[in-house]
């Protein structure tokens, strides 16, 4: 079966579901999941912190288990799937991608803010003379226009990625964006293209299958949705729909059927869902980490959160600029004031 | 803002929602879920039985609460939207019709099985003459071919009725098939078209936003997601999109955010997901209610009941045919154990 694949799944319910359950993975779910992912015929399969190698910290959550046994614990039960990791350059550095290497990781993707594609180059040399796969992987893609994020893969290209990523972070994009940023990316890039999107506007799938149509062939799909925020495309369910389009996948439909419900849903608290928070972040198209501090200066000046998160959208601020945030909420509230004074 | 709308949502939290709660809805809930959704400008709320009027019985499942009473209740509240009633031809009489009209329903949803709209002109004549805005709603859509669903749909234009629905009852369609079907109607019948759809494939907002592409202005949400199967189409989420997109729904976004997540959520005790029941049905294309006949003539045979249903929904089995059930597990046992034989 694997090689006769339309599509490349990549599996992320070990890395960015990590999110959903707060980063306790253990040792024994991750051998469990990733061999069944493993049986089930999915090529790769991503093991790292939700925030990438050394992502554990009091600032983006303490991992119940170091992240470089679960990375080998996946490695011990995969014999046909790559196991991945994500890194963010300043967060993860060279010595934890030689590690994970080291431990038997094959596949490297290399995140970055969609306009910071510079900050990559030298994780991803250095992924290559490791002799992994490398993934530029451009997060937050709803920020950057169509143009943009070409020049962006093409750095990513440039620097030797083997494939580039739209990263639909925020779970932002509507479908007829994800045509446009795919489109372009195909004519410009000779590497593949990948998508990875998040359900907060309940659009996963449809963007997931309009990446495809556009000429994506790498797809990232989380088991029974586990992942940040309102949750990535829900892999089982693509597997089935990819079927049933006659896309070849090279996964058991009824595997990945049974792992999900069997495996998967066991290890989740509450099902995931579409809150009021993770749709204020993907119809804003913000950073989840604005959320609370938008609470708080909404308290502050009496106005509604929403409305802060909406305009930072709109001035496409980004982490790092979070005392824009004070400010913006200050401006809505006098210009609010002056509408009720008319 | 009613003066403005592209889309004319349904919401159906208080009917198709109806099954996601074992049809357990009070008085006090229906009073505030319905308030909330008139007061957040959504145009027409459904309460009804999840199986439309009447539909309390041993064999749907028994209403907590009179249907009757929750259709009063709902009135009251509702100054701006018009309540909606479903009836099933065989199930739901003109007596039920005539009460719920007499208690202020102002929209009679009219459902038949797709191949089936001849059932439908009795009470959309009673419904017409009641003086309540009338819907052919053609359940279980993926089971007729376009050209079917238009000679279907044009029987329910010639008995009267303002709007014709393409149910998508089993979460089944993919969304050139729903483009094809939508398509045909816009073609051919001169009444408003609507669609319902289900989440199964996690394809309910990619398929709503192509019925609307596609000239649909009537579409059916739920807020979050509560539904049979999988739910519906996720209405504050649908609303937000929509926004995002220019298309003018009347809908207060916060309000339905708001709402979703204040008075909604709370009602339901597991939240709405995709799970491996809900995704068969949905890749299947078959009734719910083969799920458990699946099951045990699976368990005889000793076979896996997806095959079982793979198999009902190719021959597109309908309900009051679930003694096909077991012969189509006996021949796919047969047939199994002459493969293994080879």
């Amino acid at each position: 079966m694997p090689n006769v694949r339309d599509i490349f799944i990549t599996e992320v319910a070990l890395r960015d579901g990590s999110h959903a359950i707060a980063h306790q993975y253990t040792v024994e779910q991750v051998l469990k999941v990733a061999k069944a992912l493993n049986d089930a015929g999915v090529p790769y399969i991503e093991v790292t912190h939700g925030d990438g190698l050394a992502g554990s910290s009091l600032q983006y959550g303490l991992s119940r288990t170091n992240e470089m046994e679960l990375i080998e614990a996946a490695v011990s039960v995969a014999d046909q799937a790559k196991i991945a990791v994500l890194t963010l350059p300043g967060i993860g550095t060279i010595k934890e991608l030689k590690e994970a290497a080291k431990l038997g990781a094959k596949m490297a993707r290399v995140a970055t803010h969609v306009t910071e594609a510079d900050v990559a180059p030298q994780h991803i040399h250095a992924a290559k003379e490791l002799g992994m796969e490398t993934v530029g992987f451009l997060m937050m893609s709803h920020m950057a226009e169509a143009g943009k994020l070409v020049e962006q893969a093409k750095l990513m290209e440039s620097y030797g990625a083997d494939t580039v990523y739209v990263v639909d972070s925020a779970g932002a994009l509507l479908p007829e964006q994800v045509r446009e940023r795919i489109r372009a990316l195909k004519l410009h890039v000779g590497i593949n293209i990948g998508f990875h999107g998040h359900n907060n506007l309940s659009l996963a799938m449809a963007n997931s299958l309009v990446a495809i149509e556009e000429g994506a062939t790498r797809i990232d799909g989380s088991v029974r949705c586990l992942g940040a925020g309102a949750g990535n495309t829900q892999t089982e369910v693509m597997v089935a729909v990819l079927d049933r389009m006659g896309i070849k996948t090279g996964v058991d439909v009824y595997k990945m059927m049974d792992l999900a419900e069997e495996i998967v849903a066991p290890i989740l608290k509450t099902p995931q869902e579409i809150t009021r928070d993770g749709l204020v972040l993907g119809y804003a198209g913000v950073y989840s980490s604005f959320a609370l501090h938008a609470k708080r200066a909404a308290a502050k000046f009496g106005i509604d959160s929403r409305d802060i998160l909406i305009e930072l959208g709109k001035r496409k601020v980004v982490g790092g600029q979070e005392d824009m945030i004070v400010d913006v909420a200050a401006e809505l509230a006098k210009s609010k004031s002056q509408v009720n004074v008319r």
